[in-house]
Order: structure tokens, then C-alpha cells, then sequence
């Protein structure tokens, strides 16, 4: 498990809310170790409702003097910064970064620093960084709030570590020949309806190709569109069948499979 | 600019801190256009302290009393969804999505709507939606706050969009023949403070090699070991000629360009 290997460290943070933010985000996508280094007084109820169900990583947060001591056990310690300047221009964006923090996760310890809201971190913050990473932003409005930073790079870690897991079993593409049944049973039934003649048949089964073919089509896509076709051709003969004082013709089958 | 051609809806937020986070997640990300559909009173207080510099869009953002109002002039409208299920399976991620969001945002509005704080998009609101994506995230909490979830969306976006401008100008990484020069110049030093013998020179070289190549070097980084060799060297031969009571050499120039 590389992510439990991956520590959130906050410097100096002033408000609650943030903090709470930082544990609703880090549980979103697999973080469990978050440590607060120079901690202030902070608003521990703003932080329980903006942490929502992460609540209790608030209660196993370590809290740490320094940040020297916040670091000590980590090998690779990552700062970051919304700065440029000195010592932070050679800073790398969180998706360059991500694999090789992961690699490092495999069997050390990783620590990832963030600074004050205000200010961010110090020049003596950086001095205990082996790394600088910096979010891509926007010139207009460089600076992300502490919990929506958290965020990015937690995310870049949890795509990085391949631990997602696909949310549901999708239906697989339909095959060639499956879209192709589809469309004959819908040629037979837009003639019977009279949407069309059978000199323009080839010419409009074209042009429903192309939109039916525009996206992808699922085996389950492509099933619904078979009943829509097979419902019509039956509506139409029981309707005849009606008119001629017939029996009706047996209604469809459920959605072929 | 076809970051202006895509919009944000937020369909009946119940809390104006979040509609304020979304606000700044925006304009981290260089999106402009936001819109409410069906809204609720909102604590707008909150929403501008929560927005900070980008309070000015909680201002030109617009209100349409239904969802298909506020997506009305889309080809493209997206849906946001942490649920599976029906309609809902098929999913994608922001990053699968994001390229073509930027294409169709070339010449046309896209919209990319976000259900409510508690039930997200109702299965009526997601009628409206030509396409569905949902975020990466941890199954042991999967429901991203509203602006966390609008920022990875924005984020990709914006990554997606090529307007991304590196930061600041980077050194150069180091040509091997600079590094070399300056290995040659640590090992005068290190034989001249006695650090290694002649025998154990090339070894050690080797070992300092491996040291400074693990990890890249810029042109910069290679001018400060030059200097440090220099000024080693430079040391010594000054402490020699004290104590011979001859004059001090000249101080080694400014690290050389």
C-alpha cells in the first residue's frame, strides 16, 4: 500500500475549515497520514464539518514542533510552491512528479509539504525540501486555497499509484456484425412505416450509419435500438392486423440478448 | 481562448461557501463563465470570502431557473456523477475527457453540470446531459466536496487546453563535457585537502559521479560545485602561503560563466 507510505505535512495552518478540507480531500483518494508541524490554535469544529465523513483522521493528525521533526523519517520530502524564484524556478508539476513519488513509496517514507495560506513556505521551510513541486495555474489568479492544493496533488499520487479501480463493469463495445443486425431490423421496419421508399433505402441506411456510428455503441446500446426497431415493425402489424379484423400478431420478445 | 467557451453549472447549491470555492477553483483553472440553475438562497457572504480574489465572478454569474435553460445554447453538456448505476455506468474520467471537451469548446459552448451537495445530479438533470464523467476516487470515501470536484474538472481542462504557461525560465540541464569540467576541478581539490590519495582517486570520482548524476543538474547547479571546488582550492593555497609568510594568491573570480 504506497499511499499509506505518503504523509500530508501542513505548516503553521490558520484555519480550521482548511485543515478539514485537507482530510475530506486526502480520504477521496487514498491518504491517510496527515501532520500538522509549528501548529497554531485552530477552529476544531470548522474543521470536523468541512472534513464531513473523514472526521477522524483529525483525531490521529500528529502534531509536530518543527517541521525538521514533521520530516524526519521521510527520504524523499516534497515542497510546494506557487512561487517562482530562487531555489523554487527548477519546481516540477505534481503529474511529472506523481510516478516517482509513488516509486519512492514503494519502500520509504514520502513527505508533502504545504505553507501557511498566507504566505506559503519559508526559504527555511524549502531547506528541509529534497524537491519542489508547483501547480499549473492560471497567471489571472495563481494561488489555490490549502484544501483545493492538497487536492490536485493527492490526486496526481492516487491516479499515479494504480490502486483506482474501475467504478462498475461497463458494457463492452458492440462488434461489426451485431450494429450491422441492428440496422437491417431498422431498414425493415422505417419501410414499413413509410418513412422511406425502397429506392431511397440504401441512401438513408447511409446516413443512419454515420450517426449511429458517431460515438461509441455498447452491446447494451445497440440492444435497445434492436427493440426500438422490432417494437415498431410489431406496432404496425398489429395495427394492420386490427384494421383487417385479424388477430393480433404476438408482441415482441423482451430485448434480445 | 476555448477555455471561455466552456461553462459551469451548478444545479440548486445549497451552500454559498462552496459556490465561493468554485468561484477561485475557476479562476485558478482559467475558467470565466459560471451559471446557477434552479438556485437556491445562497449566504453570499460566504461565497465572497470563500472566493477571495475571484469574488468578481459571483457577480456576472447567471441564474436560469431550470437546467435545461442554463444549457440551452451547449452542443456539448457533460454531467458529473459519483454514483453508478443505469445511464451512469458509462462514465468516463476528466482526463479520458478533457481533450475532447477542448476541441468541441473550439467552436462551441460545452457545459459541465454539478448536482446538488447531497444527491448530486437527479436522474432528470442527467436526461440533459449528452455525456457523464465521473472522478477517480477512493472507495472508502468516494464523494468529493462540490469545489474539489469542479477543480480536478478544471484542472484537466486546463491542462487539456495547451494555454498552460511554464512558470519561469529553467536552466538548461548540464552538457556532459560542463559536468566533467567540473568533476575534474573537485578532484584537484579533494587530492589537494587531502580527502584521497592518487591510488584512490579514480574510484572515488566514480562514486562522486554516481552521487551527482542520480538526479539531473542544470547549468546552475553545475556553477555552484565549480565554485566550491574553486574556492576549496583556493583556500588551501591561501592557509599555505600564511603560513610560508608569503602573499595570499588572488581570490578565485566570481563563479564562471
Amino acid at each position: 500500500m504506497r499511499l499509506k507510505n505518503i504523509r500530508i505535512v501542513l505548516v503553521s495552518p490558520a484555519y480550521g475549515g482548511n485543515v478539514g478540507g485537507v482530510c475530506r480531500a486526502m480520504a477521496n483518494m487514498g491518504l491517510s497520514d496527515l501532520a500538522l508541524a509549528e501548529p497554531r490554535e485552530l477552529d476544531m469544529g470548522e474543521a470536523r464539518m468541512m472534513a464531513c465523513h473523514a472526521a477522524p483522521m483529525l483525531a490521529r493528525m500528529q502534531r509536530f514542533s518543527t517541521l525538521g521533526e514533521a520530516v524526519a523519517d521521510c527520504s524523499m520530502v516534497i515542497g510546494t510552491t506557487a512561487r517562482t524564484g530562487l531555489y523554487r524556478q527548477h519546481a516540477r508539476t505534481p503529474r511529472e512528479w506523481a510516478p516517482q513519488a509513488i516509486a519512492a513509496a514503494q519502500s520509504n517514507r514520502v513527505a508533502l509539504v504545504f505553507g501557511t495560506e498566507q504566505d506559503g513556505l519559508s526559504n527555511a521551510d524549502v531547506a528541509h525540501c529534497t524537491q519542489m513541486i508547483s501547480i499549473p495555474s492560471h497567471a489571472d489568479y495563481e494561488s489555490l486555497n490549502l484544501s483545493q492544493a492538497v487536492l490536485i496533488c493527492a490526486y496526481e499520487l492516487y491516479l499515479a499509484s494504480g490502486e483506482v479501480t474501475p467504478r462498475a463493469e461497463k458494457s463492452p463495445e458492440a462488434p461489426a456484425a451485431l450494429r450491422e443486425r441492428m440496422l437491417a431490423m431498422w431498414e425493415t421496419a422505417l419501410l414499413k412505416i413509410g418513412f422511406m421508399t425502397d429506392e431511397k433505402a440504401e441512401h438513408m441506411m447511409l446516413g443512419l450509419g454515420r450517426i449511429f456510428g458517431r460515438g461509441s455503441l455498447t452491446v447494451d446500446d445497440v440492444r435497445i435500438l434492436m427493440g426500438i426497431a422490432r417494437q415498431t415493425d410489431w406496432a404496425v402489424d398489429a395495427a394492420r392486423s386490427l384494421a383487417e379484423g385479424a388477430p393480433a400478431p404476438v408482441a415482441p420478445a423482451e430485448v434480445e440478448s
